[in-house]
């Protein structure tokens, strides 16, 4: 049986206030807990009977039994997949100026949408990107709904949350990008292996403190050029096709 | 004031059940209904006493103005943007063979994610991919999640729901394209400017009796090659990826 105190704090996590306070995150379904079990510390680990040996290899300081409807109760998913872990957060460790030059490197200027951020963080790393910059008004990479759609990326991903015009500037000659609908195009523009690409939110785009900073402009042109009724691509379909053209290699 | 068999009206549009009795389906913000509006008939326009100025110009059967706290009770989104439309849906025109030659469609297979199928639309749309071809498992336009993320693209783009083999038969030498993680990179491999791209369930792929019909097979590469621990992308970045390089034109 779970403790009514277990249950109150896992149904707290879907806050960040709590995951603040309590240093922890929940993850649900069998393959992302392992993944993240690599590199996450497991507190607690609730299984239906029927995943019992699955579970048996997962290293967690405590493990209980539930039956599915109970965890239906706490499960933030509409299906839950019979797993749901509490993992203990790790320390943000900074990323410093040497620490961009030399590779490429996301920075996401106020990504509010969870999902769009867990979705990202997923790109990032099939596209070999492991390190991403966050504005503090950025989504929280604990939030369940990220959590879930980076689908266990955020074990591989390095994030760091700052002001990003600060993070950004006396970065000498490192190439600084971002997408503009007056950039230039994609498809043609020559891209470096190194460098910072700034993604900003739907809503208002990349700010403006931010936007000075940056010294190569870019666009995804829609289809005909001139003519698309469609006024933007959501963010994370942004940063797929700009993270591909990016790690394009000529044939 | 709202009726309540109104309310109940509304509330049951989130299920697909209640939008093929009814015919009818729901979308919210000022944006998304303006955009809507110009190709489905609205029957009931909801907005808070702020949005009187913003919903004149639209034509509605009938209007309502609701108290911001009312409007909140009966919205699917978090932070109601103070204006939520009962539109009418369309009849789906069948697409057949000859519609897809000469151009490009896409065909998703069992795409099951809501959200994820309304961000296909909208990249679909700006990329002026106008025809999609859905499995009969495959989300349903009308789903109140993929309507927000279409973001008004359903309004451009048409969809039509079938049994993919049977709708794919018998297109001669029309290129049918899949992603495969053992397919051809999308960064060398020609691509024509007709054909149809489909894109299969984040589970299992491609079912097989689709599988069987499609002569051309792509991979997006992850980074570095051969090393990339995500197991795939998400199929709506996978969407926006390979539709941007069927798009792009050289330099």
């Amino acid at each position: 049986m779970l403790s009514k105190s277990k249950i109150k704090l896992i149904t707290s996590l879907t806050h960040k206030k709590y995951r603040d306070e309590t240093g922890l995150f929940v993850a649900e379904g069998v393959k992302l807990i392992s993944d993240l079990a690599t590199t996450f510390h497991c507190e607690l680990l609730l299984y239906t009977p029927q995943r019992e040996i699955e579970v048996r290899h997962l290293q967690a300081d405590e493990r209980i039994s539930v039956e599915e409807k109970e965890l239906h109760k706490i499960s933030a998913q509409k299906s839950p997949q019979g797993m749901l872990a509490v993992f203990r957060k790790k320390t943000p460790v900074k990323i410093t100026a040497t620490a961009l030059s030399g590779q490429l490197c996301l920075a996401l200027d106020e990504v509010q949408d969870p999902g769009n951020l867990g979705t990202i963080i997923r790109i990032a790393d099939w596209f070999g990107i492991d390190q991403i910059l966050c504005s503090p008004e950025t989504a929280d990479i604990y939030n369940p709904k990220t959590v879930q759609a980076s689908m266990g990326a955020i074990a591989r991903v390095r994030t760091f949350y700052g002001q990003l015009p600060s993070l950004l500037s006396g970065q000498g000659d490192l190439p600084l990008y971002g997408t503009f609908l007056e950039g230039a195009s994609i498809y043609s523009e020559p891209l470096t292996t190194e460098g910072v690409i700034v993604l900003g939110s739907e809503g208002k785009g990349i700010s403006e403190a931010t936007e000075r900073l940056i010294n190569r402009r870019l666009f995804i042109p829609g289809h005909p050029a001139g003519e698309v009724a469609s006024e933007s691509l959501n963010v994370a379909a942004a940063a797929a096709v700009v993270c591909a053209f990016f790690r394009r290699t000529k044939a």
